[in-house]
C-alpha cells in the first residue's frame, strides 16, 4: 500500500512552460496560426510531458495485458473464453492486428499475462511477461472480481513494467488489452465511475447479437447492484467489477505518468482504467493522449468523464491497442512539424496582415536565410 | 479537348471481385467482424483500385500544385499574393509543413508551378516542375479566371504528370495545393457546383477577420453572379471562377485514376478540383479518398455531396496536401493488417459463437499450424 501510495505522489505536473514554448513555436512556423489544428495540440501536450519544446518520439512501446474474466462464463461475448489465450499466442507469433499496427507505427510491443485461464497441459509463450494474479478473476456479477490485494497486486505489475520500459529507453507508452469479457467489466467500471446507468455504456463488444447484449446490460447491472465500492474507492471499485489486466492497466497509467511518459489510450477498457487511474492520481490525467473514440457508447462516456478529445474516430471496436498504435505517427508528425518546419524569420515568407513581426518589421518580405534543420537540435 | 476526351474515357471502374475478396479476407481475420472499422472499408478500396486482394503502399508521392489569383487582389486573405512564392521556395528547401509530412509518410514530393505569380527578378528555385499557365489567374470577381483554352492546358498538364509519377512506380498519389486567394475559388466552385450558398461554403482561409470573411462571401457572390457557366459545364465553371492550380488537380485526378492510382484528397481546395473532376469523370470517383475533413465549410459541403467519408477530422485548414499526407500511414496500416494478420484458421483461434466457419468445423477449437507471414506473397 506504501508503495502505492509513493507511486501516485511521484506524478508532478507537467512542464507549462515547455507547453507554452511549444505555443509560441507554433505561432513561429511557416502556417496561419492554428492551421494545424489538433497537430498544434499534441505538439504543445507532448512538450509539456516531456519537458522539451522540441519533443521526439523514436520509442514508442505498445505494452497489452492479457487476462480471463469470470464473468465470460454468463455468456457475454461472442467469444469462447478460450479465445483470450489462443489471441495471446497469436500476439506471440506476430499474428494479430496489434504486431501489424506496431510494425507500422515502428514500435516495440510487450504483452502481459496478468491472469489468463490457461488450461492445465498449456505450455505458455515465449517472450510473454508473467505478472499473472490467477487464471482469470471471479464471476463479478456474482462475487467481487478479485481480492483488494491482488488489485494492488496487478496495479503494482503494472507501474512496474511501466518503469522498465521507460528504463529501456520507451519515450512514448501505448497501452492495450486483451480478454474475453472485459468490456463488461469496463461497463462496469464506467458505470460505476461516471454514474451513468448499464445501458447507456455497455455495447456489442466482440459483436453480440441483441438478444445477448440485453443480458450482458442486466449482468451489468446485477454486478453493480452488488458492488459496495463507492466512487470514491476506486481500488475498491477495481476490486469489485474490474479485472487483472484492468488493474494491471491502471498501474501502467500512473506508473508511465510517473516515469514522465505520454500515456496513448486505447479503446474502452483502457478508458475505463484511466478512470480508475485519474481517481487514484489525478495529476497523471495531462499524461493521457486520447488516441481513438471506439464505436463502444461506454468510451464516449469515459472519453467526456475524463474531458479527453479523441485524435481519431475510426468505428474500431478491436482493443489490443489497436487504435493507440494507429495514432502514433499522428504524434510523430506533430512532433516532426514542430521540429523541423521553418519559421518565417528562417524562410522570409511574409507574415500574416497585422501580425506583430511585421508591424516591428515594417518589411514582411526580408529574406532571412533558412538554416538548414531546425535551429533547435533535433533528429527525425 | 480530343486528348481530354481520350483521358476521360480511359478510367476504368475498380475491380468489384478483388474489393469482394478482400471484404472476405477482413471476415477472415483474427478479429471479430468489423471490428477494424474505417480500415476494413480502406482496405476493400485500395484492392479494388490495384485490382489486388492484398494491396501495398511501397511507393507514395505527394504532388502539390501551385498558383497564384487575381482575386487576391480584393484583399480575400490573410496573407499578400507574394506568401505563394516565398512558400514554394520553403517547400523546395523542405522547410514547410508538407515536407515533415511527407517525410513522416515516407513519400516522394513534387511540387508543380501552374502559375504562380513571380516577381520579374526572380530565380526559380530548383527541382519544382514547371508548367505555368500564366503569373496568375485573373481576378474571378470581375471577370473568368482563365480562357477555357487555359482550363485545358491545366487539366492536360495535371493528367500528364499523374501519369509520370505512376510510371516511376507510386502506388498511392496524395495531392495538395498552394496559392493565396484559392480557398475564395474554392468557394465559388463548391457553391457553384452543388447549389449551395456562398456564405455556406465560404471560411476564414488562413485566417480572416468576421469583416474580411465579409467581404470574402461578397467576393463569391459577385464571382457567381457574372459567371455564365451551369453546373453540366465544369471545364468552364473552372475557367470561370477556378484557378490555374485548381485546373491542375482537376487534370491530376482524372490522370491518376485513368493510371489505377488511389488518389488521397486534401483539404477545400483539392475537394474542389474532386467536384470538377468527378462532374467531367464520374467513373474516378471510386479512386478518392478523403483524408480529413477540415474546418473550412465548404470542405463539408464538397465531401457531402461527393458521397466521401473523411478519415480524420483535425481541425486542420492549412492545404499544402498537409492532411492528404498525414494519412497515408493509415492506409498503409489498412494494407499490411490485411497481409500480415493471421486468418482464425491459420491462428488457431476460436471462432465467433454461431459463425458459419464453426458450423462447418463443428470444432472452432482446431489448431491450424500458423503459416509464417501470410498465406499471399506480400512485403512489408
Amino acid at each position: 500500500m506504501t508503495r502505492t501510495s509513493d507511486l501516485i505522489h511521484s506524478v508532478r505536473p507537467i512542464d507549462s512552460q515547455a507547453a507554452e514554448a511549444a505555443r509560441a513555436r507554433q505561432r513561429a512556423l511557416t502556417k496561419p496560426a492554428g492551421s494545424l489544428g489538433t497537430l498544434e495540440r499534441l505538439h504543445a501536450q507532448l512538450a509539456g510531458i516531456r519537458g522539451d519544446v522540441l519533443p521526439t518520439i523514436e520509442g514508442p512501446w505498445v505494452v497489452v495485458m492479457a487476462a480471463d474474466h469470470g464473468v465470460a462464463s454468463e455468456g457475454v461475448s461472442a467469444y469462447p473464453q478460450r479465445a483470450t489465450a489462443e489471441m495471446v499466442r497469436n500476439f506471440m507469433r506476430g499474428g494479430a492486428a496489434i504486431n501489424a499496427l506496431a510494425r507500422e507505427a515502428g514500435a516495440r510491443l510487450v504483452v502481459v499475462d496478468l491472469g489468463v485461464a490457461w488450461d492445465d497441459g498449456d505450455t505458455l509463450p515465449d517472450g510473454i511477461i508473467h505478472r499473472s494474479l490467477g487464471r482469470g478473476s471471479a464471476n463479478f456479477s456474482r462475487e467481487p472480481a478479485m481480492d483488494p490485494s491482488l488489485a494492488f497486486r496487478g496495479l503494482e505489475a503494472g507501474a512496474e513494467i511501466a518503469g522498465d520500459v521507460a528504463a529501456a529507453g520507451a519515450d512514448l507508452l501505448a497501452l492495450g488489452d486483451m480478454g474475453i469479457g472485459n468490456t463488461t467489466a469496463a461497463a462496469a467500471l464506467i458505470a460505476a465511475a461516471t454514474g451513468q446507468p448499464a445501458r447507456a455504456v455497455t455495447g456489442i463488444g466482440t459483436g453480440v447479437s441483441s438478444a445477448v447484449w440485453e443480458h450482458k446490460v442486466a449482468m451489468v447491472e446485477r454486478a453493480l447492484a452488488r458492488n459496495r465500492a463507492t466512487r470514491d474507492d476506486p481500488l475498491g471499485l477495481l476490486a469489485s467489477v474490474g479485472g487483472f489486466e484492468i488493474a494491471g492497466l491502471v498501474g501502467a497509467i500512473i506508473g508511465g505518468a510517473a516515469a514522465g511518459l505520454p500515456i496513448v489510450l486505447d479503446g474502452v477498457v483502457v478508458g475505463a482504467a484511466a478512470l480508475v487511474a485519474i481517481a487514484l492520481c489525478p495529476p497523471s490525467r495531462s499524461y493521457l493522449i486520447a488516441s481513438h473514440r471506439s464505436a463502444e457508447p461506454g468510451h464516449r462516456v469515459a472519453l467526456e468523464y475524463l474531458e479527453l478529445e479523441p485524435i481519431m474516430d475510426l468505428g474500431m471496436r478491436l482493443g489490443e491497442g489497436s487504435g493507440a498504435a494507429l495514432s502514433v505517427p499522428l504524434l510523430r508528425a506533430a512532433c516532426r512539424l514542430a521540429c523541423e518546419m521553418a519559421t518565417f524569420d528562417e524562410a522570409g515568407v511574409p507574415q500574416q496582415h497585422g501580425s506583430r513581426e511585421r508591424d516591428i518589421d515594417g518589411d514582411p518580405l526580408h529574406h532571412a536565410p533558412l538554416s538548414r534543420g531546425c535551429s533547435f537540435v533535433c533528429s527525425g
